[in-house]
């Protein structure tokens, strides 16, 4: 099994681990230390070695942070993971803070006149960094960057070592263009930028841009590395050697220098009066600091391969259409188990996890999950980003709803999908609230919308139906996924947060809005979409973007309420029900097939 | 009548004006001079006085600008002007840009290395004023204020006066709240913002504050004039002596002090050592050099009467309720007028202007028109800021559609409203595409939405059905309205670009989709609603905002395509109609009211 489910920390890490480190602070002379989530490379999901704040305070999740003062500390996350770090952290330790609002910024503006706060300039990026330098002026304090991290220091002999996953060739048949084409054209993005290089850290560019894989974050094939691009295309790419595998050297080519990554703080020095462009929001401050020591002038704007990588050319589509149908084959066998076997078995969530992982393992082509497998039963599917570990793990029960949340890895594509089940017979009110969650999936699945059109502009197209009838949920409506790269990507998303970033065509986006009765269960419906090119449409006058479906796997029938949908909704689902059938149909046989058979018929 | 339908400029004046200007600003040394659209007040709509830009290029719309430099010069304004600028304006004399992207900061950006380019601090905003020194700053030239204005020296004699409109009570049974009550707590709110004093610019402001009203901008009743409040609640009001009533002193009392406009200078001096708040997106640059200059410590914040000024009051509210079934009775008599008389005598546009003009008069209670009556017969009807003036006034045909859009200001409240009839047959791609922005009006018109939703979120719910057949209109869905004030007002408002302002109990919005087939017809459906308190939902769980509709008049049911309204559309049609006969039906009788029987009977 790729997954675990044991608790990975446990709240004495707090009174275990924060001394260790304040008897740092203090021998390099510092009043506090900030430690957030990110790591070196701005990753969401961070190698086991990268999480400090884990080790420091308990807290797993996947975005947050802590400030440690010399007489409090206090550790803060945002509300979906309000309960995870209740159970998590030691409150005797930290206090449990939201990061919405100002969080970090407003604590910092409590600490003492007169302290120097560290910071490790290797995991901040500089727009994090503004704004919590000004809270700490406020305070009358001051932000010192440290070259040594104390907390590394502090981890010591039991930190793990830095992965060394071996980077391979990723075939232009999944990638669908030359790494020599992407860097020419990223070399001229380059240029158009007024610069003479780039300088990548991004673990999704660097796969990008060269066409390889690695396996250094957990559930994503991503090298960790950095690479400099100069104007005419040529780069080179830093990389553990121990990672380099035979094959790289020939893959990559004479235009691309193979260093060690022990010889990146040389190259960034011999930028000296170059204008060099990086990206603010996914670069740490030391990189900037570097390059303006060396003598570089630095051209602030957006990493040139987040566009291009979110915008799936034609080749990537196809694949994604393609390891969707086999992810749906395996989900289809896993639901036709959920809605059988598992009806009379009742197994615990990890069981369910782990069926759903061996039918995933069964295509014979899974790389790696895209994330652990969130199986929630009764009032764990209630919370949005349960994980199943340890002595939370529930078994299913009768009368209530499974919500079962996961993706795979495959070379030719990355999957995300949810569905929602009944176990026994389901209650009038969860027919209604699925049904509602349904009809909001569904129109952000038909919606058109023209050219020049962000994420935030459609959030509320799904929200509706879930709006007048008084609900909401407290979590975006979609994200951008890779094309067997990292299942959250941006630029793209529909949230109700602002994104400046337009759709554009080929970019891929969940459509996943939910329903959860906090205490008993919850409903979330996700599928992966991608944008279509826009298109006439007859009797119109303006082409108009949309979203072609790229997952496929039944909807649990038995919790649609007919009566509740539009004559057009019906028309959706049986269409999209069809479309399942005859698109996963022919992977599966036996019972599996005709429960889908039966599962795909028209409501 | 009060409404004029001559030309008030001609395409000379740019040949004529420009080198005026061009004579005053050599004697001043000055390369160049910037002409934005806004007054000293950052008025939408002008004093005849203070139209400088009409007056230098001939160019009468509601927001734009001009630059004028030694051997070019341009103006600019938003796409919705492009035609009437290339009619109003001479292109041998100006370019004719557009003010979309970075219009006037692309065009310094070619003036000549070393140009002093003068502004008049008074008529800039600080944040409107930045991007245009980083542009002129980018070409090597420099933004020099100027004392006196070149302009209005060029202009001279043939300058008309300032207005002196007296400035009237606006009685506690229109406001809902006493000018003391609201005091207090804008000195509250200015002590909560860390201030001592406010300076308040916007005539708006000084109307709601002192529930006062004038008449110096045209179409508003609006008092041009400055107030200082203190935190303490008491306040000087500044006013030209000639605009004060006898009724006035008694009416402020002894906690605002009455002060010529000529004072005003000292009592900015007069705030040295205080902390003073004020809007830069709303005062000039000049208060902000003013209050710097005597030592003042600045506090940046939004005037803060701006939104208890949105938010209506359950007085406020009420008014606008029965002034709009008094606009809607006129409304509804001039609808019978056009449906049968004039289906006869295919009146010109003027006279469909006066006819309308004629019922709202007949109210009784008119004290002006709300802005100049769009009254656009077929292919007038496709520009939607379309002004029936001089040679472009055609006459209504058969086969073809009318569009007007119309308001009162009354003393209870301000209305605004657009209804789109067909005169003669309607085709059926007429009915099809009105019916499609009906919808689009209906989507908005019943959404449910969560406490902190901004504008923004909404405005794809009314663009979804036209997205749907591939159509789309380049205007915002809705603006905010006041209350006996303005017709245009902030900080809400419905649209594509972001507005962060959440939505808020009592605020005013008009909702007024549309569809524009260019040289053909036009069609927008337009009614203003308020918005409604949180409620719960039955079977909900969280408490939602909705609208409630102001406007009552009916559709034109021939234009009604029954077959393409799902049922909970047409049940809304009906009960529209139904509650609009209820409503206005009482202040009808004779032919007119059996008229209105018919229009509003279930379709």
């Amino acid at each position: 099994m790729r997954q675990s489910f044991d608790e990975t920390t446990d709240p004495s890490f707090g009174a275990r681990h924060l001394p260790l480190l304040r008897e740092r602070l203090a021998e390099q002379g510092l009043d506090g230390f900030l430690v957030p989530h990110e790591d070196e490379h701005q990753n969401e999901y961070l190698p086991e070695a990268n999480d400090r704040l884990a080790w420091l305070t308990g807290f797993t999740g996947s975005a947050g942070a802590a400030v440690v003062l010399a007489d409090r500390a206090a550790v803060f996350a945002d509300g979906r993971y309000t309960v995870q770090m209740r159970a998590q952290v030691d409150a005797g330790q930290f206090e449990i803070l939201g990061l919405e609002g100002k969080g970090v910024s407003a604590y910092l503006v409590k600490a003492p006149q007169g302290a120097v706060i560290g910071f490790d300039p290797r995991l901040h990026s500089p727009d994090s960094l503004a704004a919590l330098r000004k809270a700490a002026a406020a305070a009358g304090a001051t932000l010192k960057p440290v070259e040594a991290n104390p907390l590394d220091a502090a981890w010591g002999a039991d930190r793990p070592a830095q992965p060394q996953a071996p980077v391979v060739p990723h075939e232009d048949l999944y990638s669908g263009e030359s790494h020599a084409s992407k860097r020419a054209r990223i070399g001229a993005a380059i240029a158009a930028a007024g610069a003479d290089a780039a300088v990548l850290t991004a673990p999704s560019s660097i796969a990008w841009l060269f066409n390889v894989r690695g396996g250094d974050v957990i559930r994503s094939p991503l090298p960790l590395g950095q690479a400099i691009v100069k104007a005419d295309g040529s780069a080179e790419l830093f990389l553990d050697p121990a990672k380099v595998t035979n094959q790289l050297p020939a893959w990559l080519g004479d235009d691309v220098v193979l260093k060690p990554s022990d010889a990146l703080d040389a190259a960034l020095d011999a930028l000296a009066d170059h204008k060099v462009l990086i990206d603010p929001a996914q670069s740490s401050a030391w990189y900037f600091d570097r390059l303006e020591a060396a003598g570089a002038t630095i051209v602030r704007a957006m990493d040139p391969c987040a566009i291009p990588r979110a915008a799936k050319n034609p080749v990537e589509i196809e694949g994604s259409r393609q390891a969707h149908i086999r992810d749906g084959a395996a989900l289809s066998r896993f639901l036709h188990w959920v809605g059988t076997t598992a009806q009379e078995t009742l197994p615990d969530e990890r069981e369910v996890a782990q069926t759903l992982e061996r039918f995933r393992e069964e295509t014979g082509a899974l790389k790696d999950l895209s994330f652990d497998t969130i199986a929630g039963a009764g009032p764990n599917g209630a919370l949005p980003h349960y994980k199943p570990v340890g002595d939370k793990i529930r078994r299913i029960e009768k009368g209530s709803l499974l919500l079962v949340d996961g993706g795979g890895q495959y070379l030719d594509g990355t999957t995300d999908v949810t569905r929602t089940m009944a176990i026994g017979e389901p209650t009038d009110e969860q027919r209604r609230m699925f049904t509602l969650v349904l009809k909001s999936h569904i129109a952000m699945a038909v919606i058109r919308f023209p050219v020049g059109t962000s994420g935030h502009q459609l959030d509320a197209i799904a929200r509706q139906p879930m709006w007048m009838a008084g609900l909401d949920y407290d979590h975006g409506t979609g994200h951008g996924v890779g094309s067997y790269l990292g299942v959250h990507e941006g630029p793209q998303r529909i949230a109700k947060a602002v994104n400046s970033q337009p759709l554009l065509t080929g970019m891929i986006l969940s459509n996943e809005p939910g329903y959860y009765r906090e205490g008993h269960w919850g409903i979330r419906i996700e599928t992966l979409q991608v944008v279509t090119p826009p298109e006439p449409i007859p009797g119109g006058e303006r082409p108009m973007h949309g979203f072609e479906q790229l997952t496929f796997a039944p909807h649990d029938r038995r919790l649609i309420e007919v009566s509740m949908l539009t004559p057009d909704e019906r028309v959706y689902v049986d269409a999209y029900h069809a479309e399942t059938l005859a698109k996963v149909g022919p992977l599966l046989d036996g019972e599996a097939l005709d429960w889908l058979k039966g599962q795909c018929a028209p409501l």
